[in-house]
């Protein structure tokens, strides 16, 4: 039976990213100086041997086991609640939370690569992490001070935990749908009453307090999404001098059985005149949980990251033990990575996390950035991208993990299916690759008639011209290979612009649209990280295997590009 | 919570298929007249109504409880046992097996349809039919008189069932490593000692007795896979005079705990000193297995057929009764169905399922057809791809099936994601992806230049001409897409076979080439429909889609020809 091997953080991969990749410091350029490569890396190293020797060990009881209803109460895995109180204790939720809001304001392309390393080592654990920093976000945003004194605060320093509850049992994606009422009491407070259900972290027993962060329905209200309103609602009521009082009207009547993700409570919340406070301004809700949506969006990237990782790590280790017949042109007892199939899928996995990793970066970066001309936009334009193509990617990858394992990839307790499982959520929560997809091309391409995108475009051109130009045979091929795709996206922006005045015909191809921008930004990506190397002008083992990283991404993966222009320009047929 | 529909077999589908895609009543042709499309029609239909009514109804708790180890024998899961004698009862074993064993030898084109129709319903069930099926032809094709006798006409008529015994703890795709030993007992039979692992549907007790077919190394034999023989061994002993007496000397060790296939018990079983007689000829072992482990391959793009549709039948179920927002054109109150993303994915895996079923009986047409002169090889030609391809194509039309449902796909009582998980094993039994790609670039393109495959591409190009030059719109443009589809395939063949002198160049590119191919294939089958529909000269709503169908495919599918073109000429990157 063979066993996972020993999560190994990819320290290397972010300080050629912090450092090289993008021909500048990353950190040293957002913070000012404040921050440089070096020392993110440091952060992320500590990361990596955290998540090594405390959360990635809890996985596989995480699956097994998973969190249980017991008297109304979740119980989590054996193991989880110590491990979130070690988190706390490293300062790991602190790190990240802004300065404004008591935190160490770690900027985003670090906070974002912690992601990936939570995720990786511990996907059902990281959630709770990821929600309560989205939380920390949205009250940081709109709550008052109050607020920001009882909660925010217990929220930052990991005592206390944070969800999100949107959804109810007929509205999903239609938030407008909501019908959870929150009606004033005239003390301050307002009494909430409703079903909230896929509320993740809903319930556990790793902390002495869960703030849900709770969309609701006022009385009068406008119709649809603009009459919703965003309230805090605790799991425990908080007393005037800060210490806990009863508990809330706030039942988990069931938690959900599900393909994956079971160290992670799943739960049906009943609000029975329950005891909220409003954040922010009456019906304005749906900005104040889109901070916190938007969040968790761009975090979902590097959960893609992590998990595929993962399992390319275990697909990997046991490729390079196995042995399995003669390795055509190699020695005997050469193991089966030698074999060319199983070199593809592994070429396949580690190029494509390389440039999910590397665009995720890209856009923490232009966040860190936003105050810079145009970056902001260019994040904004990104975002819905990143989430759609590398979940969707990620459901591939943990697939080829399976595969290079053969049958025993089948056998649960070798622990490689449990990545794929765990996986196919990912392109469903918060806000499936459709809404993505419509979020790109009805606000980001056709609101400018595709001139954001165009930013882009010429961005990759750049890059593309610069290596079809070189002398050197990997980096020019990837120059043109490059340069074409970059005509083909033109070409389908162009066709999907055309199609404003039938819009059927845009979201007929919208998630094409959208895998194609990510097949080609991951590509830009490996392209920057060419002419990193080229730059760099040595000729390590590991300069040379990013070359074939990159070559091998423009060869399997970037072609699909021209079949998903050919896609987009057929529209809808119906 | 939603509950899967009632299954419903593509009876339409098959009478199209039989009478009039391929432009005559295949039946009418392979038969010679003694059955026509009509009359292999009634049967589907009947076996439709049959799986409908008491094999679709077990696969829940074939996933849920699934098959157990108790004392040392399988326990099926509740009904199983029942719903075995009545399909041995209402005669769908003997139906399939070839007259020369005493069964009714239906074709293929019908047997390979009744096997989409057992795996829709309930694919952990279907296993062991379809493993008793690939013994019968393969104890027919070589045992002795005798061994005809005892074991043959029980699994004809289905009294017993049958399993396939190759794999061991270091023997899976290296048949050549196995190390289980036969020893004659110089009475006539052989004492057989060894472990062997992965065997489906090994021990249970839904049948009197069990025949394992069991490859094994006997003393003196040669090294590797030219050493291996082929063994009969019952789970219980055979008395002269027919019936049964002890149990043999094989014990279920254990049972996989799997990531899907639940009800289908996976067995590890010890041979110790287990009674065996040999079948055939001693060192011939692997081409009487062969003769199983090819039913096994065409039977599995079958199973990948079934599997896709039941998920799919339960999506479109879904996305027709849920409502979620306004709808883009629609009235108010439109299903879910008729949001452009879901209507894509919709018509993305019907379009794919067509191919898939329809290449598949081609496929079985080309073998109910094997004297016909060039039939025989283009049957082998096709093989590999239809496996390989069908089955991949499955992980991502489950899937797609799971996103429909939105975060319900999420939820193991909605029951979709039960096909996601089932249907990953496909690419791996019965030889991965892998060892189809290297079966047809190895013995089905490189060892003949190539000709075979221009033999297959002059067929895709003269459908694809024939509708290029047709005024009607749709049609004219899915021709012109697959004749273009056909150059890219030329190339891509041409760029294999210059890799000859270089096979691991041809090699690392053979999935892609496989994928390539069954993907061309799929966009001809849906090409020969459009030439039916145009011919039938009707304008029916099923016609209209068909004809939309088959403009989805080539629109959304056929064009990943191109892609993978690109990475097929890209050889070897390491």
């Amino acid at each position: 039976m063979t066993t996972a091997p020993p999560y190994r953080a990819p320290v290397e991969d972010y300080a050629f990213l912090y450092g090289e990749a993008f021909g500048r410091d990353l950190l040293e350029h957002s913070t000012g100086g404040a921050l440089t490569a070096s020392d993110a890396v440091d952060v992320i190293a500590a990361a990596g041997d955290f998540a090594a020797s405390v959360l990635a060990p809890l996985e596989t009881v995480g699956d097994r086991v998973g969190a249980q209803l017991i008297d109304g109460d979740v119980r989590l895995p054996d193991g989880f609640g110590d491990a979130y109180r070690r988190f706390v204790e490293a300062g790991w939720v602190t790190a990240e939370a802004p300065e404004s809001a008591g935190g160490d304001g770690l900027p985003r392309v670090v906070s974002a690569a912690l992601g990936e390393i939570w995720n990786a080592s511990n996907a059902a654990f990281a959630l709770c992490w990821g929600l309560t920093q989205g939380q920390i976000l949205a009250l940081d945003a709109a709550a008052s001070p109050a607020l920001r004194e009882t909660y925010l605060t217990k929220l930052v320093s990991g005592e206390w935990t944070g969800t999100m509850n949107l959804t109810e049992p007929d509205a999903g994606t239609d938030l407008g749908a909501i019908r959870t009422l929150a009606t004033p009491r005239g003390d301050g407070s307002w009494s909430i009453r409703g079903q909230k259900i896929f509320i993740t972290w809903g319930d556990h027993d790793a902390a002495e307090n869960i703030v849900h962060l709770v969309l609701a329905r006022t009385p009068d209200a406008p119709e649809g999404a603009r009459g919703l309103s965003l309230f805090v609602a605790p799991r425990v009521l908080v007393n005037a001098d800060g210490t806990l009082g009863e508990r809330n009207a706030i039942t988990t009547v069931a938690i959900e059985h599900k393909l994956g993700i079971h160290g992670s409570p799943t739960c049906q919340l009943a609000y029975d005149d329950a005891t909220g406070y409003l954040v922010g301004e009456l019906h304005g809700g749906l900005a104040g949980m889109f901070v916190m949506m938007n969040a968790e969006r761009s975090a979902m990237a590097f959960q893609a990251t992590g998990i595929s990782d993962r399992a390319r790590q275990q697909a990997a280790a046991y490729a390079a033990e196995r042995r399995q017949g003669p390795v055509l042109g190699r020695p005997a007892g050469t193991p089966i990575a030698g074999h060319p199939d199983v070199q593809r899928l592994l070429s396949s996995m580690s190029s494509d996390i390389f440039a999910m990793r590397a665009l995720g970066v890209h856009v923490a970066d232009l966040a860190d950035r936003a105050d810079e001309p145009g970056a902001g936009a260019l994040a904004e334009f990104f975002v819905p991208v990143l989430k759609g193509w590398a979940t969707e990617e990620a459901l591939r990858i943990t697939s080829d993990a399976i595969q290079v394992h053969g049958g025993m990839g089948f056998i649960e307790e070798t622990g490689v299916a449990q990545h794929y499982r765990d996986a196919r959520i990912m392109p469903i929560y918060e806000g499936t690759t459709a809404i993505q997809s419509n979020d790109l091309v009805g606000r980001k391409v056709l609101r400018d008639g595709g001139a954001t995108a165009e930013t882009v475009f010429a961005q990759v051109s750049a890059t593309a011209g610069q290596l079809a130009a070189t002398e050197h045979p990997t980096a020019h091929r990837i120059g043109v290979r490059l340069q074409r795709a970059v005509e083909a996206s033109r070409r389908a922006t162009a066709d999907l612009v055309a199609f404003a005045a039938s819009p059927r015909d845009a979201f007929a191809v919208s998630v094409p649209y959208l895998m194609l921008l990510g097949t080609l930004a991951g590509a830009w990506m490996h392209a920057l990280a060419t002419v990193a190397v080229l730059r760099r002008g040595e000729a390590s083992e590991q300069d040379a295997a990013r070359l074939a990283s990159a070559d091998f991404y423009t060869a399997h993966h970037l072609p699909r590009v021209h079949a998903l222009a050919e896609t987009v320009a057929a529209g809808e047929i119906a």
